[in-house]
């Protein structure tokens, strides 16, 4: 028992009791020793879990006490009751539960009991119903944490490409006039000092894709690469960022274009999440940027058509604690 | 000497001479017996080829000759002279022979005399300097053929998917204004029958992407998939198409996905041609659909920056005339 303190354990909120969450946390689980997956506990209710799996589940009162189960059961820490649960029928009660499995593990990894905080699906109609008012949980965390919506970024990453939009839920007759040059600015440096602090990328080397056909193709197809785009880039590499563009987005997301680059900027909802879906739709991990806490989740939904019935795929669950386990080591080394 | 006459030799439009459409032929012809290509022969000046290849040249009168040295010999019709080529260097003479070269293209494919229309790439700075004012060769070869322009429809396809953009080189913001029930009607119609003539598709399965993220999301994130998308969809389906959508895009065009249409209808330039050049950027053709011949095109540009250097990649141009040559064959086994 000396040097190193173990690190603490991760935290995975078990997202809607009805959804997929408690099926894929229980298969990463059960490939925590093929995946060398780090320890972690899963927050809601145990029988969720129980529900659509009958491998061994421990409850335990604390995240410190999940190292002692981890290699033999899953870790669960009851945060609430979900009621009873219909694997595909989502409930209010359901949601309730979801919400406090997610104050619960916000406020574990703020206090460093969990190592980082990685959330399964919810369903965002019953959380409305009971009164949840942000568009999803990536700002719920950010006010938790004391961060602007707008200063936390999330980024999806996959093996082989790391997308940030710089618009997400917005009609696209509305992104013109939403890209500015302090966006960019904002999203553009969040993103760097995510790449240098959560994925240990010293450098790192940025693309910006530009919003028209061939990136406006000088002014030809569209101003806002000459408008907005350029003079941002200038202010960031003026600052010294490592940042090409406006590319055109057609060519930026083949093998070779991406070995390129560390992280591609995109000015839209369907810019970024295309070429990351169509690459890593199976794999694909959404990590929030400029949080103090690291927070991963599968880039998927609750999937509620096809949960209780053994169908999940775990792959993103599990590449999601994977970051996250990855991120929370490289915070930990350079505190 | 009985039974079916010899298909007609398939045209190559050599493009601009200084761009690496000359290599790619070249490259292509030696890839014959690999490939099992059909008997092409190109339109251009021989000079260009020579400048590049030192393989065997052979020259023809006629598209009729090219099957006597197509096994020994890249059969070349001679229609202009580029004038001096310095490979990656642009001319306005090797814009005439461009030009010319396409418009004997054309002609031959009309005719019957060539099989199909291919056409390398082209200096579309060097066209303007000369006189040309269509968007490009595919406007140009509907015109010649009789076709408006917005009947001619552009299809990029690989072996893995293929799109079809509802609109193509228009700014961004003008994107939601130009998405009509019309447009999509006639591109929708032209791509169903394109399906069935040159891809041999008997009840084509085609997909229609949202405009907006989610596809709008039920009206929360836009309306155009309400106002104008749905109601198009409404009249293609009461004529007994096989569409579905408005799909959101992001999830499209994963290999799951991907494998439940023959082709997805995109709104705009990027929402097209980030997945197929994500997918297929070193194999991707471009076939225009509604016109009375065969034309497609690798779906490159000149790559002026690697001309001349023996390292472009044939790959594009060898599946354009594949596509070609099956594409032929469907329309001559039908007449």
């Amino acid at each position: 028992m000396t040097g190193q303190p173990a690190p603490a354990p991760l935290g995975i909120a078990l997202g809607d009791p009805a959804g997929i969450g408690p099926e894929v946390v229980a298969k990463a689980w059960e490939a925590r020793g093929a995946r060398a997956l780090p320890c972690f506990f899963t927050m809601g209710d145990p029988a969720a879990v129980r529900q659509v799996w009958d491998g061994p589940v421990a409850e335990i009162a604390a995240p410190h006490e999940a190292a002692a189960h981890f290699a033999s059961a899953l870790p669960v820490l009851a945060v609430a009751e979900a009621g009873p649960v219909t694997p595909g029928v989502p409930t209010v009660d359901g949601a309730r539960c979801a919400l406090a499995s997610l104050e619960a593990g916000i406020a574990l990894a703020r206090s460093g009991e969990a190592g980082a905080l990685v959330t399964a699906p919810v369903s965002k109609a019953e959380l409305y119903a009971i009164g949840f008012t942000h568009p999803g949980q990536t700002e719920f965390v950010a006010e938790r944490c004391g961060v602007a919506a707008a200063d936390a970024v999330m980024m999806l990453a996959g093996p082989g490409l790391r997308v940030v939009p710089l618009t997400i839920h917005e009609p696209l007759a509305k992104v013109p006039e939403l890209l500015t040059v302090d966006l960019i600015l904002s999203r553009a440096r969040t993103t760097a000092r995510g790449l240098q602090r959560d994925f240990g990328i010293a450098a790192p080397r940025l693309v910006l894709a530009g919003l028209n056909p061939h990136a406006g193709e000088g002014g030809a197809i569209g101003r806002e690469e000459i408008e907005v785009l350029e003079p941002a880039l200038a202010v960031l590499r003026a600052e010294g960022m490592d940042i090409a563009g406006p590319l055109p987005a057609d060519t930026m997301f083949h093998a070779r274009a991406r070995a390129g680059y560390d992280a591609a900027l995109c000015c839209y909802h369907d810019q970024a999440l295309v070429p990351i879906k169509t690459l890593h739709f199976d794999d694909g991990v959404n990590i929030t940027l400029g949080l103090p806490i690291v927070r991963t989740s599968p880039d998927h939904g609750t999937a509620f058509g096809i949960a209780g019935r053994n169908l999940a795929e775990p792959g993103a669950m599990i590449a999601a604690i994977v970051m996250a386990g990855q991120a929370a080591a490289r915070r930990a080394a350079t505190v």
